[in-house]
């Protein structure tokens, strides 16, 4: 079955969809952007997702073009015209198409575009064997709580670390503190049992993983401390792990040349994988 | 006349020149661009336009999708076809269209995009009045060297300064050192004469129209220093201006609350407005 896509208020095959060479958001990155798991067709933590989303265009300056109830229609259309029952929804809003020019527009009209696919549900060997992450200098802009499509730095960070045998990158800023990953939040688990990741500023991606993870492990009981943290620290640490909406809780077993803990997932953050997969299926 | 852009080998009418919604332009801005300015017709500054594309291209790990004669015959003809005297063309290479993904596809094959449109030469009047800037934090990324779309933080700042009453913003390091303006190169004229622009490094985009003005004034016989400059030297010197392929060589004559001398055209700017512009009369 092709895919579906859904573009300024059409739904379209996914080959034919597409979007103004001039539209800002290829031109200038112009577009602030949301992806929201999918479980048993049920969008996960959709309103935390739709206010991220309306924050995020709050700033950029652009104003919403579908109210609220509006788009949550479409995007539970998208979702069902996939027949996606687990997978993700992704949603990109740009500043429409407008000639050239760094000056916002007067009239453009926004771009709302939005697809769906199917993920694999993650595998019990890949989860229990985690992911190792080279930490390398945070090269991004000052606002990455703006979830905008300048995600250049990301992709090329993300590549590189691959390239060198590596999952993913943690990115680590001037003062040697772990900022987060390159499309997900960085989490360690203490010798003592704390879990430590770095409170929200303009620094990281407000995730909304992260978000839920916090309340969860709360309802847990366990101790959690939102401080940055250093590579150091994070190499010393029992355990890691990552949060996103769709790497959902993997285990970091590794960062740079040093295996945690026994080099495969540790307690916590099997407690909290299982955690968040109850989460999920009780969403549905 | 509509305008005609060049898609993947295609000319097309600009309404309906397209690109599919999961380019990796448009959900990573992994894709970088040139704009040549032209003048009767001929493109200026072409081939140090297209080393820098290629540099750009090297630095983002994307093989040029045309070789060179190729590219160059496509951008004579939508020059031709879109009948510009004087104007600017703009070309956008992206990574391709592929299933979202950071990881680089193995497969996709490069977009590219250019179109062509007319500008207005500069008006006496403006030239001779010059603008206003405001000095505001650099926000980027690290990488400004490299000519890549994820411009949202240029056009950020560039509308904030603009909503401020000035007509750009000039970004500033974190050690009070200039970079430069959103789309443009920063200079300053000192009071001894001596002309001042930032080294290229991985600060500042490498600017086609400032190594030119480099080359002429190197020329002319006047003194070229590149080294940082700070907010308040600036503030102090008897001249500033900016270079860009289309803003060619713009005096800035208000820095923040500071008018620099008279408040218009400096002696120095205008020489180099005049020898750029001749510089650009003789290549056509």
């Amino acid at each position: 079955m092709a895919r579906i896509a859904y573009v300024n208020g059409r739904y379209l095959p996914l080959p034919a969809a597409a979007i103004a060479v001039e539209d800002r958001g290829l031109q200038f990155a112009d577009s602030v952007y949301e992806v929201v798991a999918i479980a048993d067709g049920r969008l996960i933590d959709e309103e935390p997702h739709l206010d991220r989303l309306d924050r995020s265009l709050a700033e950029i300056r652009l104003d919403a073009p579908l109210a609220r109830p509006a788009l949550r229609r479409v995007m539970r259309e998208v979702v069902r015209r996939n027949r996606i029952a687990g997978g993700m929804l992704y949603l990109q809003i740009t500043r429409g198409r407008a000639r050239r020019d760094p000056v916002f527009p007067a009239q453009a009209r926004p771009t709302v575009i939005m697809t769906a696919r199917r993920l694999k549900p993650q595998a019990p060997q890949a989860l229990a064997a985690g992911i190792a992450v080279q930490c390398v200098p945070d090269p991004r802009w000052r606002r990455r709580d703006i979830k905008t499509v300048a995600l250049l730095p990301n992709v090329l960070v993300r590549n590189s670390a691959r390239a060198e045998g590596f999952a993913d990158a943690w990115l680590v800023d001037d003062d040697g503190l772990v900022t987060e990953g390159t499309f997900s939040n960085a989490w360690i688990v203490t010798r003592a049992g704390e879990i430590v990741t770095r409170p929200r500023s303009h620094d990281i991606l407000w995730g909304i993983t992260r978000r839920t993870m916090l309340l969860l492990a709360a309802e847990l009981g366990l101790t959690l401390i939102e401080r940055p943290f250093t590579v150091a620290e994070a190499k010393a640490a029992a355990e890691a792990f990552i949060t996103g909406a769709t790497s959902y809780v993997t285990p970091v077993t590794r960062i740079d040349d040093g295996v945690l803990g026994t080099g495969t997932i540790g307690p916590v953050t099997r407690r909290l994988a299982e955690r968040y997969s109850a989460y999920m299926a009780a969403r549905t």
